[in-house]
């Protein structure tokens, strides 16, 4: 096969530093048998990027550099590799970010997306802040035509939403979604084209959130500088919530969401946290004594919550539009991440035509 | 303690023929230490009331007279006897027409709604096609203020609804409804409200029906006289459905749904069938080597439905209104009838004021 | 009716103190309308007796005294409430000794369990550490004949472990239980009759417990002093265990438990925690990393967990007697505790004959 | 790779007729990059083997001829394909029939066993009644040494039965079971290792296959001249079973077994029926009345199943070995199939040593 193009631009982390990060023409990567070089057309910035990009402690432990970053995104497939089946050039398509190995006991029993050898894109190998990117053959969704390429780039952290609100059972049940960044106010979406009676939306203090969670479908908004618990029980006829959704990643919401449970309740956690408020021996016994059920969630359900996503997508209940509040052209990489750092940004949006 | 009324106008079946049925002046019913007096204020005329009504066998098989019949309510409590708690003159209720033993296996194990012992409203015992009607106090849902009365007498159908879609778990999901009659349209609805990812609807020759289904958010409605089966393998990327709820009654309404799950799909049946067309050893073989399931539901869950329906109905996700074809004066009870018989209607709504 | 008794022996507890408890000669309780006066016949120490009997910080917060405590029991219906329907003077009992309100979002929804307003037999009302107890005529089960009353007397603390290990559905899983008291270990047992596929049983530093463990079914017992996460992966190809059951209530325990998991994992608490070694963003990272799900137990479901006890009791697969280490006659109450509390018992029975 | 054998010891079914088998030297399969070629140690004959060596209509309508049969074996590996990973030339190897596509949308979800692009072993492409047989590399499943060959070969069959009766979650409930044939005997061992707290088994006139019942941990068997449904409601208190698993195939089986059920029980099933019996729509009605739930189970969950499976096995809790009555050395095929076909075995073994 004869390539056209040899090099390509990419965002390559070079420095372990702040930003650290150069724009480079680097080599289009080469393609093993079992996979896929998409030309990528949009791209999104996801809170993990930012960690990269700050090179926070996280990052510093997990990464080597220098590294392509970057995992959201859609594309067109360029080329196939030997042994791929099913996809071809020309195809519309995203993927899903973890590499599962399909052999140990957790992708053995579906359960691929808590695989314990999990590889990730834009982490553990070259990502997709670039024009091309080599994908694993089965990694790769075939994108609706339907859906457009800006929107079709955030399946990922939508999927999140979606594997956390769907854990959650909503339908017909009172809700309590903490911490309204772009995963937490997609779940509100997700939560209202799911048939949540009631969400209530907290977020710390961040009052331009809590407006976008309104448009969203929220019933209530609520500040952190209210009694959250107390305010949850007026909202809820005095039983609390059915549901607490924890985005947030502070342990005081944490606290907040599992109190504000009705006796039976679930708690389903997204955030990842590292707050040095410890969680007491009287906050477990609350889960016990209250018959409370808390459950982790990390990723998409392969391919689960990819399907059930783009259901939801096609429906047209889904307002993810609200949610881009930026884009930029790929050249500009460095607006994007100054962007998303402002305070003030839903979804960066990444354009590579 | 004075009554300022003791006869009130009911509607008796009096005789086991068609109609049969006279509005006669009747004592208002004592109540016993545990029931509550109950003024009507809206009746509305369920299926069950149309065999009634024309006493086909199974009223025949199942009642006796004199009785009167209805069992679709909201109201206001008069009076309450001397061991009842929590219920006052004057609450805005309505009430679960099912009356549980709670001594039985079922009912101390949660499942009140298929108690072995059940005695049902306006069939075993008086109903609510009357001015006045004693209630069993544990059966009373008190009312929010936000429903209207004539909304808050769908409680029972909209119950049926729910507990079926509920069944399903749509969110997400590709969803087949047959039958379009007002509890199957009542689940159009539902199904949206709570997610479902792609709704089809099918109904033998009534394409009224079919108009409504699409108002209630059906994305594709289906009339019997095309292959349903080849059709909704188009629609579903040929997988077909992950979920068939069955509400016609017909058996080849639900041979349909069955064939037209995708492997691993559920089939949810409130649907009763007097069809000669039997179940052959093919269709049983087909839930067994595509691995479906099927459940059963009768009722509402005591109380789970009627809270999840209240959340809904309070979201004002549910277009119930589109549902009422026809209003009358009780005192035109006749009326009412004719205009349910005439297969035009939706629901019909009495008014006792 | 006239009684030919009026007077019986109860351990009153007296004094807010150690101990602080007398046999005393007190007046039969009256009953009323939907009570029943049952004689106990066996009666066990609960590990909630013993907070009584020692009167720790827990119990001078909870209860008033003075009050006859105790709630483990088996016992016949001497005398029947006017309103007592389908229990009967001769009747062979024990009772839930919870005591839920029936009128609360959880008792309406089929959670009475973890009712709010819920009572507590032996602690917000008098108990059957006595010759006699009043008992509300929903919480009496009938007991099968069977079952021999030292053995009925067990079946509060075995719907604990039932309850636990039917939430952990152990069936061809891998099992840790952390905890060999009287619980934990009716636990393993359980959990043996139930088909797990590998059971594992820690305690700290109590060897003769886990002697019983392994009588009672565990393959592995490991001291605490061991590296138990590590041994735990040895034992399961590396994966750690599918289930982790908590009845230490040891935070160390908890932690060990939750560590123990393989990805995915369900740890179930019933343990109630007084440490003060905190639980770390690390140790709630973790959790939801590795999408794990954590339940808390309290008391039993009602009636489902008594059904299931039954069956497994009549089954002949339990062995309770295994667990009794000491039998009073009720006379010398203060020995069954000073045994008790000897840190070598098992459950105590007291007989009444 | 040099190969020391060459040809191979097979049966082949050369013509579609009954019997139609010949034991025949073919050349050892070659095998792909993604296949092991094993040396089968142990092989056991199915019920479909029966049907092939029968060439009933099922199998004149599926198959193609000439073929090499047989499925259910144990075997060690003799060598690998080019592209193999994680099995290596002598492990000790069973493998699962069912060859899944990994494309479709129920593969893509964590339900290979219905994938509806399913090959299988022995019918849609050559099988294991020769001394060697190709697989494909994911279908492999790596045998635990403790679990002699011939047990192993087992793990098919009784995967079967471990799914049906977890299906069933039968730990404390009351279990009917249809049809006692080796796969519903397999189901009686594993009902009973889980915690069934009542087996009932029925067979229609082969009391022969009652008495293993009983061996194997039923607590009653009854022949099917009985009045069934009677008699299994007098043996769970007037209540009926909580769940019916059904092997039997025969039409009047799966009605008993609903008939059987209390209300809101579970039905599930494995059998295939080709009766002429039909099913009536009061048998539909009946199940939509009483809120029952019907299952259909296939195959085994991949890889669900073989874990459950061989921890059941491992735990010493299953006696397959009361279930092989012949063993007979592979040469001896025809004898073998005679004694299968002589309505007295359980299951037949081939010995390859």
């Amino acid at each position: 096969m004869i390539c056209m193009y040899d090099h390509m631009i990419a965002a390559v982390k070079i420095k372990g530093e702040y930003n650290g990060t150069e724009l480079r023409k680097v080599p289009v990567p080469d393609i093993s048998d079992d996979e896929v070089l998409v030309k990528v057309s949009r791209a999104s910035i996801c809170g993990t990027d930012i960690h990269i990009y700050k090179w926070n402690e996280w990052a510093a432990d997990t990464m080597g550099i220098p590294i392509i970053y970057g995992h959201e995104f859609s594309g067109y497939v360029e080329k196939v590799g030997d042994k791929v089946k099913n996809i071809k050039k020309g195809d519309y398509v995203s993927a899903e970010g973890h590499v599962w190995c399909d052999d140990c006991y957790q992708c053995r029993t579906g359960r691929r997306h808590i695989c314990p050898n999990m590889k990730s894109l834009g982490i553990s190998r070259n990502g997709i802040f670039a024009e091309y990117a080599a994908i694993r053959d089965k990694n790769i969704w075939h994108n609706d035509e339907s859906i457009k390429p800006e929107i079709a780039s955030l399946q990922d952290p939508l999927g999140n939403a979606v594997q956390t609100v769907f854990a959650g059972n909503v339908a017909g049940k009172t809700v309590l979604i903490t911490g309204a960044g772009p995963i937490g106010l997609m779940a509100v979406s997700v939560a209202k084209a799911t048939g949540a009676g009631k969400i209530i939306v907290t977020e710390h203090a961040n009052s331009y959130r809590l407006d976008i969670a309104k448009r969203l479908g929220a019933d209530h908004t609520l500040l952190d500088n209210e009694d959250i618990v107390e305010r949850v029980k007026e909202l809820t006829d005095g039983n609390g919530v059915d549901v607490s959704l924890e985005f947030s990643g502070a342990m005081q919401a944490l606290r907040t969401g599992l109190k504000s449970l009705t006796n039976g309740g679930k708690m389903v956690i997204l955030g990842l946290y590292s707050s040095d408020i410890p969680f007491s021996d009287e906050d477990i016994n609350d889960i016990v004594i209250r018959g409370i059920s808390v459950e982790g969630i990390t990723g998409r359900l392969i391919w689960d919550t990819w399907y059930q996503s783009n259901r939801l997508l096609k429906s047209g209940k889904l307002k993810l539009d609200e949610l881009i509040t930026d884009r930029f052209k790929f050249d500009d990489f460095h607006d994007g991440f100054r962007a998303a750092l402002s305070g003030k940004a839903g979804k960066i949006i990444y354009s590579f035509d």
